[in-house]
């Protein structure tokens, strides 16, 4: 009897589960779960209360209707050869609930309240909260490269007790939604060290940031650390078994072991077949985000953070990221490509193959272009999203293929800037790894990384990496005595996928962009770190305008 | 009986000529004759013989032709009512003839020899030894911002000399077409105080520069100063009267007076009705033309030049540019807005309409975008060929119109800098008056002047401005006797266009563009003064890969 893990992948507009064999890590069946509300960024569903903007809120019932359905399709597809089960969430997906852990929005007295609601990652109006623990600072923000975030667990719950104290109050529990899918199951309230570490500020050593610091901040944040619950557990490690309510509802085993939550990005890097330090995983979409793990924890400026069994147990994963990968091609092909390129029936697809052919037959340089990859701002390592986008060197001949080039050049760039921000920190890095939607589509932007790092880029295409990763850490956490593995390390040397498409960096090539490197440097030392706060000030009138 | 005067404008695609009434400065009827060789840029004719890149030649033939063809339409319509003829011509637009006047092209043994026909004023392949010229260096260059141009008369002579030194044997002459054909017509050989100002540094109280700085150069450079023909004469100077062969080819009286020539730009301030200090005319078009006249002759760092009776005589007339304004925009219609723009019928019209919509519903500031207009490199102040278009800004978020807006300001800025420069230098401006295609086409562009300058910007729309100006030194040059006037003034007065369209400055708007101002200004250091040399490696790149 072959043995099964299933992996659940709470995204931002749908829930998928994968099932996964243990022995190899082959995906034996998918199944997605669109969640029926999606983001909740208009109005409150019952109330057809309009919401703020900057909001964005998930339902809670459409998490417990997904999981209900996929885990019944995952069990109907496997019997009894499933032996654990992992989840994966977005992260910082927050709630507040009661003590028994319902959450506050689906007690009617408190179904008309938006803060009530979960607060999905990408609500971003707490950003005056934000502003206001970074400008208090605190010693905890050196291992979050000095800044906590508007997405974050502290400033979400500060808006709450600021906005709606008659919620704060109510709230026994503050919740990542993936802890709280994991106490559903097995009816245990287990925090992950992934999700408190990276989101909460929490370390292994000194804890979530003292009562003391919040209580100068608001008088009803102390309490929150304790509606924060059990201390955080590393990844990896089993929560309990599924409940025989659960067991009941989909068809698997009572008792099968649930693993803590991880936080999704995080998820793929076990699911790349990497459990050693000094291999960076560089998740490619919208945005990017970099992951690493190394036996030593560092307070390296400009990361995101560095969390001790946040990635893999027993080592400290750090976390980087570029603010707009993607989306900035994005932007370019739905705002700034003329009507030749769209031949009609193909749509973005056909222009992005136009522009990348096109692109592909120019010379490093040959552009005459340079940009700065800003356009949602930078995260690392200038941690400043009044950072916006440039690009310099156009001419009455410059034509949008090259304009495309040079944005996938400065997309590489930052790549480097984020690798370079590690080193410098005592993080080293040897190999870089590729995966995400934007690696395996875009062969030249991985080739032009490849140039700009000098450095082989591995690229892994691993569909549904993150519920793949998801998956192991299950096995992991079912460990031998259950049918899974002994340790984190010999799970992912068996699950992990290691198939890699390498580019290789072209000698001519990087020379070319070793130059025009510095120059990246150079107007990333005058646009974002004191030459010039122009950037900053057009932000400002824009947003005062509109 | 009503008088009436004959303007030709010698354009780059054609010729044309306007019949203006001298009471009033009416335009009475038009023609236009386009070039059949049109700009010979690709294969020399009659020989499939190919160009070099950055060539740009002219047929003399096609002069002739539509000189003919032009005055013959002329005569035709108005019979014994032409009291004189006035010339412009793009400049400096050059070529060798013989001793007779004949262009070396035209005999049979020099016709095979690209370097005996004319060069057009965008022919671009004189650049090196522009740029020796420069690092020469030489007193009279302070007169012309500190540089001479690879479009100038003298860096065009230098190529000859040194790539086709028998042509530079064979010329007699090296004379400016304009110069040429007013030769032609009245069988007098007078140079243009404009032409030889502000194309071969001629200044009126020291001649052109001498031979022995020329003989430092090259061998066959001195003998050109013999080639300048007679010291040239003011502007509305008569050059002599029509010959016998022209009046009976075209119906003209023989002996009509024939002005001096003019360069194209600067008839039009005559047109519109300009003939004192202080009152600014600026050209609109794909690129900009600033011409002012003064008393006083001043060395200004970064304009184009100033020459005494160079556009008005007896006043010291200054030129300063912007290298482009209208194409910016032109290569942003084209190569940067995307398909939803182009709604079908309208073609790049309804493009230019539905930005220009968008844009002026658009508060200042609101687009949260700054631009450095130099796209074709800077001319006035900067004068560096090798400077390249910027934008700063850019979000996921912006929009086409955004952009669009953001190069309008910019030739905004990039106008203020010139005004800025001349009233540095001690050239008080007072008005500022607006002509030219773009001018009468795109409000938006001038309200935004109006707001970014804080004066009052004055559109004229006088359609063939340069062409109405020429007629005006022809009324000027035939004097009270021969039914013209006894000044120059007098004939402003009477026929040039006093019109306007006025934009007034919106004190809010004044405010935020004052503010922005200031950044173009500190982009503008940075980049083009010393701060970066991204712009010119970029551009070295863009060449050697090219």
């Amino acid at each position: 009897m072959s043995r099964l893990a299933i992996g659940l992948d709470f995204g931002t507009e749908s829930a998928r589960a994968v099932l996964v064999r243990v022995a190899d890590g082959g995906v034996a069946a998918t199944s997605t779960y669109p969640y029926p509300h999606g983001v909740i960024d208009r109005v409150l569903p019952g109330t057809g209360q309009r919401l703020p903007p900057d909001w964005a809120l998930q339902h809670p019932g459409d998490w417990l209707e997904g999981l209900a359905t996929l885990l019944r399709t995952m069990a109907a597809a496997a019997g009894d050869e499933i032996i654990a089960v992992g989840v994966d969430f977005t992260s910082c997906t927050v709630l507040p609930a009661a003590a028994d852990g319902t959450p506050l929005c689906l007690i009617p007295e408190f179904a008309a309240e938006p803060h009530a609601w979960p607060k999905l990652w990408k609500h971003h109006a707490a950003q005056p909260y934000a502003d206001l623990i970074n400008a208090a600072g605190g010693d905890f923000l050196r291992f979050y490269g000095g800044l906590t975030s508007s997405e974050w667990s502290w400033a979400k719950a500060w808006q709450v007790a600021e906005e709606a104290p008659e919620v704060a109050r109510a709230a026994a529990r503050w919740i990542e939604a993936g802890d709280w899918v994991v106490w559903q199951l097995c009816g245990v309230e287990a925090r992950s060290a992934c999700q408190a570490g990276y989101k909460a500020h929490w370390q292994k050593d000194t804890g979530y940031p003292p009562a003391s610091f919040w209580a100068s901040l608001h008088p009803l944040l102390p309490a929150f650390l304790d509606k924060l619950g059990p201390p955080p557990q590393p990844v990896a490690a089993p929560a309990g078994g599924l409940t025989p309510t659960w067991a009941q509802r989909t068809g698997l085993r009572p008792g099968t072991p649930v693993a803590v939550a991880v936080i999704d990005a995080h998820a793929a890097v076990p699911a790349l077949g990497i459990a050693d330090p000094g291999r960076l995983v560089v998740i490619m979409g919208t945005s990017a985000c970099h992951l690493l793990v190394d036996p030593t924890r560092r307070a390296v400026r400009g990361i995101s953070g560095v969390v001790e069994d946040g990635i893999l147990p027993g080592l400290c994963g750090y976390e980087a990221g570029q603010a707009s990968v993607g989306d900035i091609f994005q932007w370019f092909v739905r705002a700034a490509v003329p009507a030749r390129y769209a031949d009609g029936a193909g749509g973005e697809a056909a222009i992005y193959r136009a522009l990348e052919a096109e692109a592909a037959r120019l010379g490093p340089g040959e552009a005459g272009l340079l940009a700065l990859d800003w356009w949602n701002g930078c995260r690392t390592p200038l941690v400043d999203a009044d950072l916006s986008g440039l690009i310099v060197g156009l001419t009455v001949t410059t034509e949008p293929h090259e304009i495309y080039r040079a944005l996938l050049e400065a997309a590489a760039y930052g790549t480097r800037r984020v690798i370079e921000t590690f080193e410098a920190g005592g993080v080293p890095v040897r190999e870089v790894h590729a995966c995400g939607g934007l690696a395996e589509r875009n062969p030249l932007l991985l080739q032009l990384a490849a140039d700009v790092l000098d450095r082989e880029v591995a690229v892994a295409a691993l569909p549904h990496a993150s519920a793949v990763g998801a998956a192991i850490y299950a096995a992991a956490a079912a460990g031998p005595a259950r049918g899974g593995y002994a340790s984190m390390i010999e799970a992912v040397q068996r699950m992990g996928g290691h198939e890699r498409t390498r580019y290789r960096p072209r000698p001519e090539a990087v020379r070319t962009y070793d130059s025009l490197y510095g120059d990246y440097l150079a107007l990333s030392r005058y646009f974002g770190e004191g030459g010039s706060d122009v950037m900053a000030r057009l932000r400002r009138l824009r947003a005062a305008a509109g």
